[in-house]
């Protein structure tokens, strides 16, 4: 049983103190650059120790009279402007020792880190460069050892991002309106990496759920045969809204 | 866009001191009385200030050197006795003046909420009573106002439930071995709501899946024709366990 202390021990902690923290937001950002079928985080290189010099996930701490929220949306609009951002909740990672300021006294402040998750359309985010500080779209799978426990935050978020895929419509928030099934596909196996489905399946598959409009255009695309395209009809999806779905 | 907020306010934001924290979890732990078609939740009465004699969820504050799990499993060992219990994550609420105890001070010390969340055996569990706190299993129909934000806690812990019964076969877990389709049904009515589904449809749905398996027993109950006993098939879900399923 993870985590499950004793009774005895327990006890004992009862008696201890008070944790003191300051509270941190460390925002995943992830976005596919769908010409290149690339997933991407957006990474920011620290400019002060601990881990100068390091990328890492873009953050802050939270300030007086300042909401959780309120302090993620802030970092991100020094860093990225975008259309309709939406964060989400991740997780909260909160064990002692998990960042370096607090090790000369264990018994001084700790550091706890919501995280939020967010995917924005790769097209329409421009990057906010100061000064001093490095900022990129680094490709999820070259990712180097981030600061602190940021490699860890990013598995979660992108684990949390596969399961959106699979269960929601984001995919269409990300493409552009009209796209072909392929690009449908190429996107979904660029988050859920390949294998995921073979095409036919994954082609009858949506076709069946209704929500693709087929726009009776037709685009050639290399060689091989025009493929149509579509757009999500947000109509038809409406009263699946809140139903469990599987998209793939 | 919620929580949103403007450069400018985020420029002087950066000039504010860093917010100082004390971190509390708290358990939004389950159960259903299948017998009687009733989803429970753990309540204890408070005997402190603030919020002295409101029913609340189990939790408690974090100690020096111990883990956010640590300490909602600490909690959770002096009020109740089960087998297995596994927590899980379920969101953090950390905005300004959420806890009373901010409000002589608000440039004082914050109050953060870390919940987890469980689903329990009811016939498994022990609820241990100390001398002076109340603790009760309590219908989640009939909740009354709780200490803190403790309400809004608990109706984010019933959306991750239902989500759970949707997507996962969570619901294996707290029914006996052996159940009739009916029992299964009138589980997920218990937590779903009415209407979820119609029975015949649901029974279809879960026959199709594949993972029930007829144990060649029935059962009479009431009237009506006796009910063939099922149990969940752990081995013919495996292969499914990591891909995207609906339940229902």
């Amino acid at each position: 049983m993870p985590g499950r202390i004793q009774k005895k021990l327990a006890d004992t902690l009862n008696q201890q103190p008070l944790a003191d923290f300051k509270v941190g937001v460390d925002n995943v950002i992830f976005s596919v650059d769908t010409a290149q079928n690339r997933l991407l985080v957006l990474l920011v290189m620290r400019q002060q120790e601990p881990f100068l010099n390091y990328w890492g996930l873009p953050g802050t701490l939270v300030r007086r009279g300042e909401s959780l929220e309120d302090a993620a949306y802030r970092i991100l609009a020094e860093k990225i402007k975008v259309k309709n951002l939406y964060l989400e909740q991740l997780y909260t990672f909160g064990g002692p020792s998990r960042d370096p300021r607090e090790a000369s006294d264990s018994y001084g402040v700790r550091y706890l880190s919501v995280s939020y998750f967010a995917l924005v359309r790769f097209e329409e985010a421009e990057l906010i460069a100061d000064k001093v500080a490095g900022i990129a779209w680094y490709p999820v799978k070259r990712v180097p050892q981030l600061a602190f426990d940021h490699n860890e935050i990013l598995a979660y978020g992108h684990r949390r991002l596969k399961n959106k895929l699979e269960y929601s419509p984001v995919a269409f928030e990300v493409l552009p309106e009209t796209f072909t099934l392929n690009d449908l596909y190429q996107l979904y196996t660029t988050v859920l990496g390949e294998n995921f489905s073979d095409y036919s399946n994954f082609r009858a598959r949506l076709l069946k759920l209704g929500f693709l409009y087929d726009t009776g255009i037709k685009v050639s695309r290399g060689a091989g045969r025009p493929a149509s395209l579509y757009r999500f009809d947000a109509e038809a999806f409406a009263p699946f809204k809140d139903k469990p779905l599987v998209f793939i």
